[in-house]
């Protein structure tokens, strides 16, 4: 076994499609192609939720969000759900994070159990089991945090740098504007390039990474963009213009086709995504943060150079959902068309019996922890694990796969909802995605949605109540039947232990039965 | 509001056809139908399981298996999840047992909590949220228990007075025998009834309510009895002959009609009860058993009639699920037969509109959680319980209620699984229960089983496989699909913080979306 090290990277909010090694026409990501070029690229990688909280715990925990219960951003992940982490922890080893997490502490389970001290326990609980080297989930201001001392130690005055610098710009009359302003997001942000979030992320993996030595590690470099603010440091701010970016998708039958994806269409952000304007401004910007990341990237990659660290590093590169950018006249997140949902999915495995692969295989966020388990030689807590360990894949033994991936929403909690006259409790919505079909199913007493992926890949015209394709949404809801029916949640007994209590009860002193 | 106090009585392996007031044409349960006489009996009331634990589980914490996780007896309820104990305790009250729960700690989460010593809390966890006045499971010997100090108190001597007395019985050669070998049923037991498994709680039950004077109060009184060992105490064990029993329900055609029934059918107590000694000789115990319970119950009547209490008492009576006692050429309990999963269920209510009512809507044994909670005035707990209050029932205001009933079994555990071929993994059953209709899906490749109750009410004739009926299963997996799609998986916060975070996100500092 070569493996001793693990470095998991995710970037936040980034679409498949932004890659140069996914085929974009005039994004450059070389650092990030070389990794694929290293390693093994999955072109069809889906998360189990389009937003960053239940998409992270499904990454997280290696379980769908049905399973793991952290439905939504603000939502906590229950104490009686186990991380990566904590597995690690069970091994004697640490989980460091590099930046963003979106772990939210369950604060009601941790003063139900008493765990909401301020020991290490605690402390670890409130941080989903990650050992933090420096937290940044750079969503809202934290004037507090170890990212504001480090700005303004290098200058950045004011109570609340981040607001102030990071993700304010500099106009064209040479006046401070707000990055939350999309229409700013063609200015450069009034942070340098080497003080940015990206950067500064960058810096800890990088300082992490140098200190271990020959100590094994498992860090999680989690990166916030290219998530909005969309706020670009100089020369990234300017390095595409809107003729290099994705055409947009979008189409009028979209319009008026589903009552939830219309009132989506209604919230705030869609509404501005919804002008050609909005999407010339924002998408270059979004382009450059991008490379910015891959930029920065490549100082990882020199630092694992150095350490001669490709040897015995297994590394994950992944996203926690898209971005719609405009497409389907929709912004933000969460629901479900392949933007969202597909990710990019880079896998470096010292151990990999080919390089340079494109493994085409219908591929889950869950399976990155099973897979890490299994490059560090540790129990597949089968109980859990409701994903499957690439492993196989990338040593030449893979047998039968799956046909289709799960994605959820709690649509509970946007303006969408409430437009619909829906009070709060349980609006929730899956999808089963095959090669050749997408199937929405909505709770709600909401429409069924279908798209034909062969005849539309654009996802344009929902079928999901031509009454023609009616054996077709059944086989789809066998599959969600299926999937429902095999969810874990027998999770505080392992398989051994179920195994050795199985018709064992006259070994307990039981001998019901005997005539 | 005038409940102040909850009685909630439970027998264990009691079935619904065992009672007097259910029609029984032999069995006396004078005092229980009493009980229905004052309140409403519910005869179409249904376990979530129909096995001990997961079944007690899903009664304490409101929620079905798949959503509490605890799916076999011995598989303990997730430090996640909370009982009756924990609301009430939220309160500021208590939930007293006396009796059994079978609750199994949590001891994987309680360490990895570091919640696993001796404080309160870390007692009250192991004990599922109850306060234990006494505790006693009796289905193996506890030769360190309360109950086995009684009865050394009383001159049961020896190491282990449970099992050479209270379930060892003396045949008629005046020599001891086992009461774990059911052909010794027909015999008195060692202990009298005086002091007895049943008298012993009773007597329990009855000191605790006295002792609370008028300080309001929560009882869970939870009988052993009638569950196995058969053994009953004179003159329990003669009362009733073999003819005055129920005769036995089964039929050829059952057998080979399913693989997983077969296997059970096979188990060394189905093959016993498929004998008609058997069936003749643990009946009439069984009966007895019913009987002693509730004359004991009838000494809890008296004690509330001298206290005052029905006036201020809400009185709860079910089983945890039935017995097969040899119908269906089964032993024991588990499948999905009605004579396992409708459980007698009878509820007395101060403030009913109407008294010895028999509602025969679908009730499931969650319902009783979200009925106490109500009843008491407490937080509903809308987020975590997927039972419905009863209370509008019996006070003249019930809207639209369900048409289905759902039961669970992880079938992983018993000799039937390997017997099957099978590997331990996630082996599980649903059972969905309609007034006309009992459809059971099964995972693991199993086919589906499907009972026209109104043309087949004794659940002969498996119409599983039958093509002409594929229309009824496919509207029964569509039911079983809307029963999955409405379990409640966002424990961790409740729909009140889930409405005022609702697109609120400006207020929190996030501005996304504007142009």
């Amino acid at each position: 076994m070569t493996v001793r090290n693990v470095l998991f990277v995710m970037a936040d909010q980034l679409r498949w499609d932004h890659l140069g090694c996914a085929g974009h026409p005039h994004l450059k990501t070389p650092n990030l192609d070389a990794l694929a070029a290293r390693g093994t690229r999955f072109p069809n990688a889906f998360v189990q939720s389009g937003i960053c909280g239940p998409s992270r715990m499904s990454t997280y925990t290696g379980r769908y969000v049905s399973s793991h219960g952290a439905t939504h951003n603000r939502v906590p992940l229950s104490v009686g759900e186990v991380t990566l982490g904590w597995h690690l922890r069970e091994a004697g080893r640490t989980l460091a994070l590099a930046g963003k997490t979106h772990v939210v502490p369950d604060r009601q389970g941790m003063r139900r159990l008493a765990v909401d001290g301020a020991d290490e326990l605690a402390v670890l609980l409130r941080e989903g089991w990650f050992s933090v080297v420096d937290r940044h989930d750079g969503h809202h201001a934290e004037p507090d945090s170890a990212y504001a001392d480090f700005l303004r130690a290098q200058g950045y005055g004011g109570a609340d740098p981040w607001t102030d610098h990071v993700i304010a710009v500099t106009d064209d009359a040479v006046q401070t504007q707000s990055g939350w302003h999309m229409r700013n997001a063609r200015f450069p942000a009034k942070v340098a390039d080497a003080h940015s979030e990206t950067a500064y992320t960058t810096d800890q993996a990088i300082r992490f990474i140098e200190a271990q030595g020959d100590r094994p590690w498992v860090l999680h470099l989690s990166y916030v963009k290219p998530h909005w603010p969309y706020v670009a440091p100089a020369p990234w701010h300017a390095m595409y213009s809107a003729k290099e970016c994705l055409p947009v998708s979008r189409s009028p039958a979209e319009r008026g086709a589903h009552p939830v994806q219309d009132a989506f269409m209604e919230e705030e952000v869609s509404r501005a995504f919804q002008s050609d304007d909005c999407i010339d401004t924002v998408r270059p910007a979004y382009q450059g943060l991008v490379s910015q990341l891959d930029h920065h990237l490549g100082r990882v990659w020199a630092a694992m150079d150095h350490g001669g660290r490709w040897q015995d590093t297994l590394v994950v590169f992944c996203a926690d959902h898209g971005d719609y950018l405009g497409d389907h006249w929709l912004g933000e997140k969460e629901l479900f068309h392949d933007c969202i949902q597909k990710i990019p999915f880079l896998l470096y495995d010292p151990d990999a019996t080919a390089r340079g692969v494109t493994d085409t295989r219908l591929v889950e966020s869950i399976d990155i922890l099973p897979t890490i388990l299994e490059a560090l030689g540790l129990d597949p807590a089968l109980h859990l694990m409701e994903g499957r360990s690439l492993l196989p894949a990338t040593r030449g033994r893979q047998g039968p796969w799956r046909d289709a991936v799960f994605s959820e929403l709690d649509w509970s909690f946007r303006g969408a909802r409430r437009r619909l006259g829906l009070p709060i409790g349980e609006h929730h919505a899956w999808m089963v995605r095959t090669e050749a079909w997408k199937y929405i199913h909505w709770s709600s007493g909401m429409p069924p949605q279908l798209f034909d992926l062969a005849a539309d890949p654009e996802e344009f015209f929902d079928r999901g109540t031509d009454p023609t394709l009616e054996p077709v949404r059944e086989k789809m809801r066998e599959k969600l039947l299926a999937w429902f029916a095999g969810l874990k949640h027998r999770t505080t007994m392992t398989w051994a232990e179920a195994e050795r209590v199985t018709d064992n009860h006259k070994k307990g002193g039981v001998f019901y039965g005997q005539w």
